[in-house]
Formats: structure tokens, C-alpha cells, sequence
């Protein structure tokens, strides 16, 4: 669990329907699956004969989505939804809550997007140049611009989705609904995952595979890296001009945090990608040890993996309270030591009187792994060994991943191993290796990018920094 | 009261401090005081030190906005607020609603305003070939882009906003924060008040001298027509360039039911006007009756004066129920012959046994005032004679109010006063002429528009019609 | 409108059905026809076939209300409703919000109260001796108890009512719902009213005769002072043994300020009666001036009387801001002195420049009336003359209505008008006498309590004070 | 999972401070630890220098308990809590729930419950025919009755307290908060459980052991059955008159199902429990299979003690979507089919190609499990395995849990476990044996109750059923 999370922008849902579907609840459905790639945010656009609508708002699915906001949105043939985390604290997450809907000079689009452009001061300057105003600081407006202004000059929303993709660079998987049209759009490289399902006759798009099990729909293929799809009511079809123009370079954090483990992501099952994760980390280091347990939800995959690997018995080590929901009061100062133990109670009996291998999947800043450590301790654990499915975060992610500034990376400030387990109260601590997590997605068709451990990067990052410059140019406000 | 009442379009408000003023509660009662002007959204955006946060919904401000979003928009020295009404029933209020924060090449920006462009379609289109794509269909989208565009050509915001004005057709009462000033700007004919106040060191702009009361500022000045004010840290000044450019043009209608009886608009008291309007009614024509009573509240001010110039009695005709709020469910149908008695009930002792003249501010569609003489009827009223103190609706308005179609209007299905007389159950009925309206506003240092009572309009019209063409599009959708 | 009023405590509704009335649609606007006697807590309780379910809550109407909550009461044949002011801060209005809902040995009922016990503390004491329990304060649970205690030793709810008449002393309005039958019952002193209407086959009870408008009504009769009236499928029938058994006591203060202008109350028009006492006022003293207002909201019935005995022309003094509810945000410190003015504007050309008598109901602490003057005069008037429509309150009420202590009176502080005045800013004050006060309702049929204001009550005052008592006990708690 | 769940009734917590602790803080955190005894509502009573204050409404802690409710309720040296499911469905949540707070003639009183009365009935006829009104339906206000009248004979609340203990007859666990003392009694064949801790100075009592670790208390032991802790400013004691004078009788169903499985519930770890259910299942029959899952929550912790014993791989089985929430959308009819795989997805790489044993904690109507083993038949298991940790219902409970009629039981609808499995969609179903489930909490202290199963109960069931009477005597209501 280890609050202080390294946090995923954004889930993505579309569904066009030649069927009596009712498009609406299976998005209302789908980002109740994909929530975990984004609590601050959330939206549903729907378009019915070609009208748009659409409702977002800061909050989860369950407090923005109640039945009278559902039963406004009516019904359409095509619906696209999307959950979203905001990278930037100044950002508001109402102003940049998504679908986005916009009309332009041939029609009206609502558009959502998961990713981070590389380029996006750059398109922006270039935009606001020719007199555009911005009412967000997020991608998916640029976005929806760059494609907006291609569209003035080409003859179908397709043709002015691969003239865009020439302009935009980094991550992005995009969903387009035009008034007769679901569009998905992938980045050349593959940062994101995004899927093609099928219900009926109808076809989806998600994020995830585990959106389509929500609604029933069955998995038919990933959107390849470069790739545009377009659905309508003659079916599916494909634009591949962007395919294999650039290395692939799929975020291995979707393996082992942002992805639910009964998703299959570009052909490899989370869930196996965790326990090989731990089966590499029992294999890189021994240890004399009585039970494996995990933190939830990820280190418990991983767990199983080592345990089975190792031959060390798995064990439930902690019970996670499942009911504190997003109005939760937090602690004050005077109870903040009971914080984590609120969210997460050790099970004594697993741990007491025990060398106990605990799994987790990152350690961001360290203080939350600290206490869990001690939680452990206390419960009667004699040895507390901690082992990371993730190497050391050491590097900035540009490609849509949060990753705190350096300095506050434990990773950082303890090279030593050992200095790092005496951070922790740990009596050893270890980390999958970058050659390992490179394979713990076995039947991956993608290779990765693994640049927030090494610092190597196979798409090049900005040039100009996005949140700098805004930040500054916010604050210090127009001159004249 | 008579629902089905004619809406104005929008409320507006801004406070620059140079004291120690909470702008944004000032903000929040200003708009409590020009809650009349709009009840479908409200926002307020507040800038410190030139970083501008904002929030707005659909909803009252009591609604709106909650101890938590007050104290999440902090401090500032610079605040606008908005209220709304939206003209066109398909417009989602949440999209609509104002203050519109964007941000461009060469700062950020706020704005808000009151009033009907009458080359919306154009300037839309104008901007779309460009590339601009557009989030809401609303004018205060399309002042900022024309606002925008004129100022990556000019040295500043103030040059910017008096070259858009150059642009910019029909009726605008709008205000911009910059991050360093607060600028408002009236259109040319003046269709919409917007007045300057003082309150220590610090000015304030607002749609009515109202808003300046509720927060203990003093009136100063009207904004003239065509006028351009800035406000920022060395006080007020002003840019006539646009003022007696056009001839003046005034809506009368903000004296007959816009505008709150207390404040007083470009000179004229409106409580005042409406009590002249009661006592032109009264010299119109003589009627042998016991007691004059208003419909609440406007008809209220009128009836006085209409006592006061006839010499027959003024009585309190009506208790008006004050707790139905936003959320009052509706009676069903079977209910609804006391649904006006549920807000509106007669006082049988003012009313039994008399000749009555009921007088009202307008007459739109005609069922509400079938209903309410029906009830002084059933009160024991042995006359009731209606007299308005409106002329007939007969035409459209293009300039900010909410006339329904010319079929539904009940001036245009009843021309002969009698037969209209019958339709309302009345024993007779009368409107203000034309040429008795325009002189209610005795001290009012403008002339008036009275497009929809003559057809006569002092701006022209519309060339393209705005909702129609974008209805349109919508629902055709792209072809491609 | 003056805030630090005086507060009813409480307004009732019952209605049984013979026809196919919607029972609890019919309390909900009934509740709101009868809100302004009591804001603090609200609820409804319907029986179906027996069965009773209930909703109640702290809130007004609107809040309480919602669609869902409505939709779960369902409907049934009989409904009861009740608002509540509660008269000690430190009671809960959650607690004791009405209606109450008991089962007892013999069935199930619910039951509403207006009025104020004197016998509280020892009809408790005897029933707890027998080791009842008390969930709430309320004098509803004491009578609810007795009425219980008395059913199980007679052979019909009817008989245990008139039976515990003998042991309730004090003020009483009081609705019973048993499963087959709606009951009313007014104590022999007729403090508080209590009428009778009729809507197709089906009667209804009601605390004001605005509650049967509401619903389209017609109006029957007043229940007696001592009558109990039983209604049931065989229609209406009533006892009255216990009438005629104590001197009339209705509280004069419904008429000045606690009914509703357009309510009749035992006989009287509530309007007429509040222009008679402007009338009393005008006669008592004269005034030369220029304007008579009155201050929102039963102010303006008197001023309008005032203003025909006197001749001084009547005028709009005040707009009062209807948009302000519930969770309106109290102005802090430095906004205070403008905190009137939110809620109550000077329409400025009513009175600059002019003497202006005001009319106001009453005046507790004075605070208020004393801003209220300073505006006016800020707006100009050059005189300011109270007129008070109450005489000055100098002696508790035991009897419903929540006086404050009388060292906080103004009228106890203030003995000489002309200090009184000086206090106020004003230029005079003066109080309608009690003689004339008792004469305000012309055609009331019962004779008036008027204990406030002279200290002789007709109804002997409480040997025990039951606040005094309960909050000591539950202070210093159980001593073992 | 498996919804159509069993349901406990409630969970208890109190806390008497001797330091500086926050004691409505504690309240909140334990409450959400005792979350899964109840969902149904929620309550806190505090007690500060003798003054009880409380809030409770229908919903969970994290819905009821809002920043402002916290406030409002301030500070004080002791508070009680209450969590609760109500086994009636015809009963209203919010009139039921607790801690309810009453006043008597010797002072106030909070009181909470967990459990359920035997002589219901009869109790609740002898305290009406004394007088006694009843404003809920539930034990607790039974039981506060019967303390009370214990309290006019007796000289303080313990013994009070004791002397009730003669009277009631079933289960329960009981807090009572009076003005200076906490106490606590447990039934004495122990029914539920109720623990002691320690923090600093300060003693508190939960239904459970994870609620002290929430707050950072120590556990000290468990209250015995038929044992009256009472807890002031001097320390803890105890008076034990009533121990040992029944059969214990602990509820089974609290290690298999109820109690979290972090808790230590009379000396056994219920997650221990839970696995020693599995090992038994195990030894039971052999199984040739390659993979052991959990339903979650609580057949996970069966699993991992089944895969121990049996040798048979532990796998992850399911995704449990922790994001829906109390407002939720329920799938209509025609999304049914996905309703449980919204909630609960299979991980396909666990079971695809494998003979899976699915591990689940009860077998209540059999629909839920059904829809489950049609999921992982689709996600590729060739055979699916059933196997259940508690025994097959046949009998009603009579002491606190929710065991639907008997006819609705599949147990008792299939007595032959293969035409079961065959109606369940599964290859084989298993139930743990009576005899090995109540071997499963080895160092539990207590004997268990296992009526449910068996039909032979410890306790004497109710003579009147409480239900059926009461449901009766509403329906058809009061005769004359």
C-alpha cells in the first residue's frame, strides 16, 4: 500500500454501439474498473445522433456519477468516460477533469486522453500564438487543438488525427468521439496500454482489458504503438501510417503498480508480472526467513511469487481496512502514529515471533514503509526483511508517471542498502534489478521504458518544461 | 410573480482592494444582492498576486458556494463574481457558467459579463477558421478570444479590450481581471447598467447599485456607454474612445422587472420608475374600483404609485411564500391547480367583496395570471381589472432578454383587450403604452430600447441567428 | 423583520383521507404554508393501513424533504406534519423533532404538539418514578407518555386523550394519529389555534387556515379551547367536556407576530388585525411626517393601517433579500455592520429627505432596531419615529413563546421612551397599549393572554421551571 | 464474498479517558474498524462532566460522521459507539440507532448493543403494561428500560446493571455510558465477543481486538461471560455474580465469518481460525487439483491454510473492486449477468487450464456462488472445486444473526451435496464438518455455539418470537 504513491495519470473508456446498449452505464461501469488509474477526477461524454454531452467533476466515480446525473446524460450510441490523477498539485482538478467537449468550425468532439506530451510548451506557445486561450493546464486541451486545427485543413476527423500525431510528441492514448465516430488513438512508442473489446456487436476501447470484463466484453486486441482506430457504424478499421516509427517503449510501472492485476496488458497478465517480479527477487537474494507476506494490493501478487519461488510460506500479513472512504478524517498530529495502522493492521499471528520477508511494490519517500515496519516489529516479528518489486526510482518520468522531485527520493539519499535498512528499521532491504523487472511481463509484445531507474530514456524528454514555465508564468501574472 | 416570467441574462461584480478587504466575501454577498439577475450558476474568480483561482457550478450562491469552496479560493486583492441566467433551454448551465478563466501567450485572465452579442455567429466563425475550438456556448468565450487576439498585437490589456470593442456588436456589460487590474467595459448603446463604486481606498464595479450597498461601498458613477474603466493600484481612470458612438439604448425592461427596486440605474430610482409606471396606468384610464394590490414583487411598487395617483386605497393583496427554495418538488398534476396558491395566497380580507385592480409587471404567456385572478375570484373579488405595467410583448429581443416565441405570446394571440380580458377571466385588462414607459425613468440620463413592444431597434439585429445555426450543427453533426 | 425575534414554538398538520388524496404530498405543502412557525426541525409521519412510518429531522422543509425521502414515506390514508422552534438552545433539535412515533401495548401512534406544558417537571417525575424513560426534552414525549399511560386503563384512544386532559396543564395543540384515527385537541385556555378544514370527503386539521389554502381547503371551523375532535371513516366527531372548563387565553402575540397576514385565526383576519394596530398607533400619538414604512415582514400590514388612520402617504421603505437561506455564511466581525443590510436595504427614494414614521412588530434586545434606524438615516431621512405594534415585553412567557431573560429586554432596560429612543437613534418610539392591543382582532371569539406584557397570566405559571430543573440534573449527573 | 451474505447485528466500542485522549476521535477510528459488524448505521454518544451528547443516522461511519458532526459534538472524558446491522428488514435504520441516550429520574444514560434477546417479547409486555412507550423496535431500548427500573430500587447503575442481567435472557454485549462511569456486561454464555485494552492511562472496551489496535491500545482480556466491567476515574472493576452460571456459548460464525481477521477473539486468532477451516477441509477429501483460490474477503484466509495442508498451490484467484461504494448504481436486469463481475473479476492466469478448489465462508441462497463458478468457468478452469468453511444452515439463529427462512436456505433445499454441486454449476461442493469447525479456534477460551447447524441450541430459544408479534400487532393496529 505505502501511501506516498507514485500515481498514474489516467484510465480511458469508449464504447460505440450498434446494439441496444445503453452506452452510459457501460462507462459508468468500466471506470468503476479502472479507478485505480485515477481518483481525483472523472467524466462521462455521450453523444446521441450526433449531440454531445457530458458531465465531469473532482471526486470518484461513486460521489460524481448518483443517479440523477446518470439519468441527465440520457442515452447515445456512443459514450467515452475517463479517470484521472493530476500530476501537478497547483493543477485543479475540476478545470482539468475530462471528457473534454468542443465545438469547432465542422462540428462538435469530446475527447480524453492518458499520457504526457513531451512537447506540450512548445504546442501551446505555438497555439496561443495564433490567439487560442486555454481553460486547463492538461494535455487532453493541446490535444484536442493540434487536431481541431488539422481538421480546418483536412477532410475527415481520421485524416486529422494522423495529421496531429505528426505534431505531438511523448505519451498518449487517446479517445476521440466526433459526432459519427470513436477514434483511439496510440503514441508511436507505447507508453500506455489501450485495448480493443467487443460486446454484441459493439466495439470498446479501454485502458485496461479489466474494463471490458466489467461489461462483458471480450478482449479482441491491443491498439498497436502508432496505431489509430476508428469505429463507427461500419465497424472497426485501422490507420498503421505512425506504426513502428519509433521504438517501443511501454512503462514497465503498468506491470508493477498502475495496472489491476486480472488485466492482460499488451499480451502479458499483471497478476503473473507481480509474482514472477517476487519469484526474481527470492532468486536474486536468499534468505533464511519463516513467512512471505505482501502490502497491499500489489505486494500481495508479488507474495505468492516468492513464496513460490523461494519455497517460504506465504502468509496474510496484513488486514487493509476497505471501508475509509474518500471523506475519511485524518488523523491529527497526536494520532498520526495510528495513521497507517487505520488503513492497515498487521495479523500478529502470521508475523509473531517470525523472520518475516515483507513484499512491497516501491519505496517513494520511505516514511510509510518506516511505519509499516514498525507495525510489524511491534505485532512480534524478530526479522523484517523488505524486498521492492520496482528498482530504485532515481530519475524524473516524463512520460505521465508522478514521480516526486529527486531530492525527496529515498533511493537518493541512501545508496547503501544497508543505510537504507536502518532508514526503515529494516533488517535487510532489496530491489529487483532493472535487467529483472525487464522481464517479469513475459509474453509481452512491447519493450520498455525503464527510464525513472536509469535515467536512460528511448524517447527524448522535453526541451522546455511544462510546469516550470506555466508555474512561473502564472505567478509573476502579465507585465503591462 | 406570474412564472413563465421574462429572464434577464446575467448579474456581474468586481472589487479591486487596496485596503485590507476580504474580496472574496465581498464577492459572495455582492452576488447574494444580484441573485435576481440569475439563478441558474454563479462563480466568483479571485486573483492574488496576479494567480487567479476561481470556482463556479450550476446552482444559487447559497448552494454554490459552501463554507469549504469559500475557503478554498483564499485571499486576493482582486475579485468578479457572476450570476446567470441562460437563454436557451438546450445551454448546459455547469459549461456556461462565469466567471471564464483562460489563460494565453502573454498572462491569465477572468471575465465575466451580462448581455447578447449580436455578431456571435460571425465572430465565432471568424475564430473557428483560425483554429480556436470553443468549450461553451456562450458569449463570454468569445469576448475573451476577440479580447485575446487584440492583445498579441497590443502593448496592453486595456488597449486590447477598446480594439475589441471594435469588434464586438450588441449588448456587453462585461469585467476582466488581469493579473494586475480589473477592467470593465459597457457596449456603445448601453444596454445594460454597470456602475462604480468606493469603499475606503478600494473601487468596485457591479450591474446595480444594490451590490454596492450590501457591502457598505458608496455609489460614484455610472459606467457611460462605450466607456472602458481600469482599475489597479493607482486608482481608476477611464477610455472614452468608444463613448457617443452610438446612439443610447438602454433596456426599459430593467426598470419594470430586471432590476431591484432599491438600486438606482443610470440615474432613476427603480422603485421610483415603477411606482410612475403604477400611476401612468392610473392616468391611462379610470377605474371605479375599492383597493389596488400588486403581484409580488415588482407589482408591488407599481400598485403603490397606482394608489397614490387614483386615490383608491393600496391593500395587501397577497402573502408570498418565502421558503420555497431550489429544491420545493413540484405539485403533480393533480396538485397543480394549487401550485400558485402554494407560493401566492390571496388575503381574502383585503379582496372580499371589492372591486380590485390587480396590477403586474408583464404578462408573458398568460396561465400564471389566468390562475392568480381565478384565486382573488374564489377570495370573494367582485372585480378584478389587471393593468400592466409592460407594454405587450410583441417582438424578439437580441439584446440579453429572454422573450419566448412570438406564437407563444399571448399579446400576439389576443390583440382586442376584451378578448384577452376573457382569456385571463378578468373584467378588463391594460397594458402602459409604449410612450408612457419610456418616461418612467424621470432622472434616467439615458434613452431606452423598446424593440419588443414596437419591433423598432435602435442596434440591428442579428444577421445570422445564433442558436439556430449552432442548434443546427450539433445536431447534424460532421459529415465526415 | 428585526432579527433576535421572538419564536413560536411549533405549527401542526393532520389530514385523513376518504378520497384519493396524496396524505403526505398534502403535509409537505402544508409544511410549508405553516414554515414560518418554526425553521429549527420539520418532519411527517403517514399511517397505511395501520402501519406508521415517519421522517423527521433538523432543517426547514425544503431541506428535510428531498425527493428520496418523500418517495420512502410512501403514501397511506393519514399523515400528520409538524415545524418546531425550540425554545432552549441547549436542546437538540435532531431529538426532539415531531412527530414522535411510539408503540405501546395496545398499538402504535404518532403524535405533534404546539404549545408549552406548566406541569412538565412533575408529570415527568410521576412517570419516571414508574421508570419511564425520556429521549428527548420535548413536552410531545411527556404527553405522548400520559395519553399511553391513560389508554391502557380506558377502552379507546378517544377516552385516554380526554382523560389526560386532566393531567396536562398548561399550552396545547395537539395531533394524534392512532392507527384508525386522527385526533386533535386544544387545551381549555385555547393558547395556540387549531382549525378544521375540509377538501373534497376528507377533514383536515391545521395550527392556521394559510395550511388549508395551501392544499385547497376549505375552511370549517376552529377547534374549541377544552374540545378534543375525532376523525375517522365515519367522518368527524368531537368531545367537550372539557370546554368552557377555563378562562379564554389565546396568545395576542399570533396576531402581532406569529401567524401568517393571510391565516384567519379564530375568527380574525391576522392582516386586518395587524392594520388595526397601525391604526391604535396612528390614533395614540400624532406624528407630522412625510412616509410611513414598516419593516419586513409583518411591519408592512401594520404600516398600510397605520398610513390610512393617519393619512401619511404609505411607502416601500425596504427591500428585503428573499435569496438568503439556510446555509447563508454570517458576515465575520469586520463585515458585521453590514449585516443588516444584506437582508434589508432603505429604498433610499422613499425616504431622503423626509420624516418617516416606522412600524415594527416588537423590539427585544434592540440591537437591531437600533441598525435599522442608522440606515435609514444614512439613506437620508431626516426623522425617524418608531411605532411598535406590541406593547414593550417586561415578564416571561410560560405558555410557548420564547422571550429571552428580562435583563436583556430593552423595555426593562429602558423605562422612559425618550432614553429608549436616544438609544435607538431614533427621534421617538412609542408602543401600541395593551389596551388597544387586545383589541387588535376585532372578530376573534376568544378573550387574549397578555402576560408578557403585564405580568398577570390568566393561566397559572409553572410551581417548577422545568429548564432549570433538567439542566442541573444533567449537568452535575448521578451521583453513584 | 458472496453476497446474500449472513449479517452480524453490531459492534460496540467505549473509551473512559484519564489522560488527554480524544475521546469522539477514538470513537471514529475504532467504528471504522468495527465497520464490517454493521453498515447499516452508526453512532457516537459523548459524555463531558456529566453532559451526553450524541449523533447517529442510517449510513456508514464515513457518510454519518462529518467534519461538522465531529464538531459539534466537542470533547469529553468518555464516549460510546455503535455500529449496526438490523436484522428486520422491515425496520427503520434510522430509528434503531445507537448508542441511544436517555434521561431517568436518577440522571442520563447512553447505551449500545451487540446481540440479541430471548425474552424480547415478553419484556417489552411488561414494561408497557407498567406505562412504557417504545420509540424503536430494537434490544437496546429494552434493555435501557430494564436498567432503568433496576436503578429506582438499587443505589448506583452497577448494581443496577446486575440486576438487569436477571431479566435478560440471550445475547448480549452491552455498553452503558452514565454520567461517571463506562460499563460494560457480556451475556453469560458469551454469545459475542468484548475485549479490554489500555491506553496510557485509559481503559476501553470493543467488540473486537482490531478496534484497541486502530487506536494504538493495548489488549488486556476479554470480558467474561456473564462478568459487568465498570470503569470510572478510580481504575477498572469488575463483579462476576453472574459468571458461571450458564453453558458458554460463543457464536462460531464470529471466527468463520464476522470478526475481522486481525482479531483475536477470546484467545484465538480468527485469521489462524480461518486457516486451521481450510486445513480441515483438506483432510476432509482429498482433491486432485492444481490450484487453491479464495472467494474474498474471507475465504482468502481459508485458502492459504487449505493450500498448506493439501499441497496444492494457493493462487490469486479474484480482483475485488474496492471503489463501490454505498451509492452505487446496481445493475439493472438487463447488466445483472456483470454484477457480480463488477465487484469481483477472476484473475484468468490463475485458473485458465486448472482445476481449481474455490474456498468460500458460507453458502447462504447459492446464487451468488453460482454466478461466481460460472466466472471461472469462462476465465478457463476445467473443473471448480467448492468447498465451505462453515457448515450447511438448516436452523434459524435466534442470537444475533441473520440466517434468512429456512426455505430460502440452499442447504436445506439440496440435501444431496451432488445435486447441489450440480445446481451450483460446480464438480464437487464440500461443507466443513460440525464436528472440525468447532475445533477451528484452538485457543479459544469459550465454548461455541452451533445451533444454526445442528438445531440444538445452548440457549432456550424465544418462547414468543419477537418478529412475528410485533409485525402483527403494527399491521393490523389498534381495534377501537
Amino acid at each position: 500500500m505505502t501511501s506516498n504513491k507514485l500515481h498514474e495519470e489516467c484510465g480511458v473508456f469508449g464504447i460505440y454501439s450498434n446494439d441496444d446498449i445503453d452506452v452510459v452505464s457501460s462507462a459508468y461501469y468500466a471506470l468503476f474498473a479502472l479507478q485505480h488509474r485515477g481518483q481525483e477526477s472523472c467524466g462521462i461524454a455521450v453523444c446521441d445522433d450526433g449531440v454531445i454531452k457530458g458531465f465531469n467533476d473532482a471526486g470518484l466515480v461513486n460521489d460524481v456519477f448518483t443517479k440523477d446525473v446518470i439519468k441527465n446524460l440520457g442515452g447515445g450510441n456512443m459514450a467515452i468516460g475517463h479517470v484521472r490523477y493530476g500530476m501537478n498539485k497547483d493543477e485543479s482538478p475540476r478545470r482539468n477533469a475530462q471528457p473534454l467537449i468542443v465545438t469547432h468550425i465542422k462540428g462538435n468532439m469530446a475527447l480524453c486522453n492518458n499520457g504526457m506530451l513531451t512537447n506540450y510548451a512548445e504546442l501551446r506557445e505555438e497555439l496561443e500564438l495564433k490567439g487560442v486561450i486555454f481553460r486547463s493546464t492538461g494535455d487532453a486541451e493541446i490535444i484536442a487543438s493540434v487536431v481541431v486545427a488539422e481538421r480546418l485543413r483536412t477532410g475527415s476527423i481520421q485524416t486529422a488525427v494522423c495529421e496531429a500525431m505528426n505534431k505531438l510528441k511523448g505519451a498518449y492514448s487517446t479517445l476521440i468521439m466526433s459526432p459519427k465516430k470513436l477514434i483511439g488513438m496510440r503514441d508511436p512508442y507505447g507508453f500506455h496500454p489501450l485495448c480493443i473489446g467487443k460486446i454484441k456487436n459493439s466495439f470498446v476501447l479501454a485502458s485496461e482489458t479489466c474494463a471490458l470484463d466489467s461489461i462483458g466484453a471480450t478482449f479482441v486486441r491491443d491498439v498497436e504503438p502508432g496505431e489509430v482506430v476508428i469505429i463507427d457504424k461500419e465497424g472497426l478499421r485501422s490507420i498503421t501510417t505512425h506504426c513502428n516509427t519509433k521504438p517501443q517503449s511501454l512503462c514497465v510501472f503498468e506491470f508493477v503498480y498502475f495496472a489491476r492485476p486480472d488485466s492482460v496488458v499488451d499480451g502479458s497478465c499483471v497478476h503473473e508480472a507481480r509474482a514472477r517480479a517476487g519469484a526474481f527477487l527470492a532468486q536474486q537474494e536468499k534468505i533464511d526467513a519463516d513467512v512471505v507476506i505482501g502490502v497491499p494490493d500489489s505486494g500481495i501478487d508479488a507474495a505468492i511469487g516468492y513464496a513460490r519461488e523461494s519455497g517460504i510460506p506465504y502468509g496474510l500479513g496484513f488486514l487493509k481496512n476497505k471501508y475509509i472512504g474518500r471523506t475519511f478524517i485524518q488523523p491529527t498530529q497526536a494520532d498520526r502514529e495510528n495513521k497507517v495502522r487505520i488503513k492497515l493492521n498487521p495479523i500478529a499471528s502470521t508475523v509473531a515471533g517470525k523472520r518475516v520477508v515483507m513484499i512491497d511494490d516501491s519505496i517513494v519517500r520511505g516514511t510509510t514503509c518506516a511505519r509499516i515496519v514498525r507495525l510489524l516489529r511491534n505485532a512480534g516479528a524478530t526479522e523484517v526483511h523488505v524486498r521492492v518489486t520496482a528498482p530504485p526510482f532515481k530519475h524524473p518520468c516524463y512520460f505521465g508517471t508522478d514521480v516526486p522531485k529527486q531530492s525527496e527520493l529515498i533511493a537518493n539519499r541512501f545508496e547503501d542498502p544497508k543505510e537504507l535498512a536502518k532508514e526503515l528499521g529494516a533488517d535487510s532491504v532489496g530491489f529487483i534489478t532493472v535487467e529483472n523487472v525487464l522481464k517479469i511481463a513475459k509474453d509481452c509484445k512491447l519493450n520498455f521504458c525503464s527510464g525513472c531507474f536509469t535515467g536512460e530514456y528511448i524517447c527524448e524528454p522535453p526541451v522546455k518544461e511544462k510546469e516550470h514555465k506555466y508555474a512561473k508564468k502564472i505567478s509573476e501574472g502579465e507585465k503591462k
